[in-house]
């Protein structure tokens, strides 16, 4: 059983733990290396942070060293769940050193030479690497996985491309830890919505969506035409981010054949049976008051899209609910699942 | 100063409750009479039930004997937060029997000789009672207020009629009083939302919303022609509805027509100065956080219903944020408002 | 592998959920009857009830018929999750019936001939049942386990039996799922206190730990003297009860040995190594700020209670604070490892 | 009606606000400076900060140019809600250029010579200032408040005093708003409990509770001899600390004569009928599952403690519950208390 040593840049943040809880024990990758920030380097990872996840903190990763988040020693393959405000620099000094990064952060998601994925999606915009070394005179590279608040939505609609995909309408009802730590006060959530999301929460969902539906036309992605509007909240969930979507189409199909699409939707993950793969992508569930958070977020690992409540929509064709993890599917997991992707394709 | 008496039907209910609270000290209003179900009845109020609100129960309404919701001794006027269970036979006794009932019940409000009310937008829709004794062969009358989630929406699009509401889509995430107590269970909503609310209310917001904007014509009401699809959720929030709105127009205006449109928006309630009108039905709120339930939901006592984040749509013409009171704006309140324009329109 | 059928009394809710899930793939027990009110049997399990855990409802229970909660053609072997207003007669023909009744209804567990059981604490009251048969006059038997709110604070006296427990105070910060379901409306509970939980519950704290702690003689068991003063609280938690407790002593040891009490302390289910008892039944945590019930309450699926925050109490001797999962340590895991052990001791 | 002008220091924090909704229309003070960080100074009120709290900002306080915390140009009365990492010396230098400093900030509640005031309890404690500027060399002169988890305990103690106070033991609820903006992150509180309060929460109750319960003696105030134990925790409610608290006596009364001593007392506010003073600063409710702070806490402005659930402890004496709404009458309220207090006394 290969083991692959990986570092995690940015252990210490919200989605770091989420790094270090989905790579414990996991078949392939090994975490050697933990970088963070210069307050944390030279500590026991133990005492660098407070741990803030329910499941137990590995032994063997709380005794790990803190370094700071530069190449030097780490392994080639670094996972990063850096913050924006630094992850670009930082990223680039580790592609530029050699190391492929594979990053949760928004930097370089919409860089043409960067693969923006979701494996069970567009496992085939990897090639963007072919020339993503020499555009950047980088002897590594960086492959990134898209906002969290883009998975749920973007799975649901990847299905759905082959009745001519033409307008989506989305409300997200996203849960607190998508900010972070401390991220939302709760001064500011308890009892509460808060209409808006900073960091252009919006656009990234109406252009990463494009870039990842979009179709591989000489070694470029086309953006998929498809018109999206996106408004996003912040509601006092812990994790899993619901979308409340309408989807407008070309060719209208009835609903039968949708949840056909949603049904036998699978991917490369799936085809290659990679470690973190759900069996199903999507799972559309019957009950008519569902999916919830609460009950579904975790399903499969967290790794599970849920859709709900399929109905006819007045202005647009559809409509349904769809709900994905956060910080698992929409985060540290589809950055695993990246990995194991290149992995099995050789690309590691 | 003129003290008319007042009942309450469905007195020990949630919106029975803000009833009470509102017409605590009311100008013209007097309560002297409620009445709830047999279990209730014969006890004092402050027996009968438990007083569920911050606002203290004020002792007079506390003494007064629950009386069996039947007409009997009722005064003439009586409001009503009955359950839609219950409400259809009993406000028709009530109307049979010469009351006029001022409803927040579903039962009657598609009813085409019953006044659907939110008065800055329709007090014209008071003529159709000029044929409901007719076509009942009631001897009273019943007027009714549109659901919870219908409000905000209503009062958001009213003004913009003059663009020609083409379509409008709406995702509500709305409060847990709204359901009434003990209504939905902490265990399905701590943490949690549920993407669905029983008894057809995204069907409640399509059709009422199209009777309140419509015109009359020969004393009857013609549904506004806008396409509508409404999403609602509950999340875990104690008063307030949010909606995400976005609206299609035939002659789009720009973002200034707009919100002009809203900062001068007046009615009826306004122009007479009644007692628990609001000085603007509508505010416009420039941050771009806002409207939030727990900030703004009780602005004018409950009565303003607050919008926020007006912006470009892409897939419609524009979006935006509206929040309203749901069991003040929503339903006790605009159902008093509804008695004081009467009153004021000599129709009580 | 001795494969044992068993069957759940008041398999709908919230408790009857849990048995079902902790004995999905258990290894010497297999549910094959479900029992609940008449208003359920003859349905599917599936459509019987909503399944409200995150676990998915396993699909042979799914499709299980539920029956009418009398003996008729249950297993020998029932757990029960009865509601206490129907307990009482129906765990009686139950053991009228000759069956064994493992049952979380506080009905019984004062009966001086029913063994009331934390595992851990006292497995040799099991030989009560020597005299239960003829007491009552059953062909079967009831054992119990004590009310939610008593296990984590019992838990963590038990050890310190050897120093001479002398008085306790504890105030309990009570989790919702507690209160069973529909239970605690959310409307009484978001962002909100309750200082009371009804049904008697301080009382069990104040009568229940006693007996649990209480010493075997002569075939009876004499409760502890320890006294007891008990304030609960409800909270909005989902899962965990959390006790801050200050305790007295005859003999006061110091912090340390304490801790080393805690540490060390082992029962019969970890001799026995049944199936469902943890390492170690208590696991003391030196973070200052824990255990937290969204962190803790699940440790080792929810069967170990964490404590901390051990430090002098300037009116009694030590305080801490304690907390346990209160459906599974509090309820359905305990009852099952009370089964477990049984069937060990060869008294199933 | 006397206008005095009053500024307030730490302007932009949770109590800095709180302080200005409650100067709004009083008819005394006039907020006319605001003092805050150096990042503040320079804008507009409106600019400098994001306004938090559901009433209204009013206009002209939105207007007022925040200055930097220094005496310079303030008032010569100044309110300080400054956060305890900066209160020491810039409440220091205020004193010093001759202001008298009216704090909620702990950096001098034990200081000897500084009343530490709750003026129903001790506003004879004054009588320290006499001896506060030359011991300190001070041209000016500091009041404070006490720790907002003291509140309520320490008025529901002060009555009974004349039984003789032997020993208390308390666990605090205490609500997110306790610690200030952003303080307790929502990650760490949402659906949970955190059993630790930072910053030496627990000493506070149990130091400042014996120094405002104490006698002068000569210029000195003697701390009261009861013995304190307190558990202090936070939970998910806004506003609010509730505490569960139990009290050992010299003499034991009867319930009924705590009550009584409950209902009837009253202090130098009420005599002096103090703007801010509440009818009674205690009151107690009745119904056997109140206080709770989502009703109770805003009770008369947040200014009154509610107390329920009197009924002898089996440990000490009696157990209850008591709630005080922990920004007014645990923060900015109290001090405004102050402040009338010593206008009326003229120590202003």
């Amino acid at each position: 059983m290969p083991q692959i040593e990986v570092g995690i840049l940015g252990a210490t943040g919200a989605v770091g733990q989420r790094f270090i809880e989905l790579l414990t024990a996991h078949p392939w990758f090994n975490v050697t290396w933990l970088g963070a920030s210069e307050r944390s380097a030279g500590k026991a990872f133990r005492d660098a942070t407070a741990w803030r996840l329910p499941a137990a903190l590995p032994d063997d990763v709380a005794r790990l060293v803190v370094e700071q988040a530069a190449p030097g020693n780490a392994p080639k393959v670094v996972f990063s769940g850096l913050d924006s405000s630094v992850a670009g620099d930082i990223e680039k000094a580790f592609a530029d050193a050699g190391h492929l990064v594979i990053s949760n952060a928004k930097n370089y998601r919409m860089d043409e030479t960067v693969p923006l994925m979701i494996p069970e999606i567009n496992a085939e915009h990897l090639t963007l690497l072919d020339r993503q070394q020499a555009a950047h005179g980088w002897k590594g590279r960086i492959v990134t996985n898209p906002n969290c608040s883009v998975i749920a939505l973007t799975l649901a609609l990847a299905p759905l491309r082959q009745f001519g995909l033409k307008s989506v309408m989305v409300t997200t009802l996203q849960a607190i830890s998508g900010a972070g730590y401390p991220g939302v006060a709760s001064w500011d959530i308890l009892g509460n919505i808060i209409p808006y999301i900073g960091g252009g929460e919006e656009e990234k969902v109406e252009t990463e969506t494009k870039k990842i539906l979009g179709c591989l036309s000489g070694n470029r992605v086309e953006p998929h035409p498809i018109v999206i509007s996106a408004q996003t909240t912040r509601v006092g969930v812990q994790n899993g981010h619901t979308g409340s979507i309408s989807v407008g189409f070309e060719h209208a199909p009835d609903a039968g054949a949708i949840l056909d699409a949603w049904r036998t939707f699978k991917g490369r993950p799936q085809e290659l049976d990679l470690p973190s793969a759900p069996p199903n992508p999507i799972v559309y569930l019957t009950e008519q008051n569902r999916p919830q958070p609460a009950l579904d977020a975790n399903r499969d690992n967290g790794m599970t899209v849920t859709i709900g409540r399929l109905r006819p929509c007045p202005v647009l064709d559809f409509k349904f609910i769809a709900l994905g993890h956060n910080t698992i599917r929409g985060a540290a997991g589809v950055a695993i699942l990246n990995a194991e992707l290149m992995h099995r394709e050789g690309l590691l």
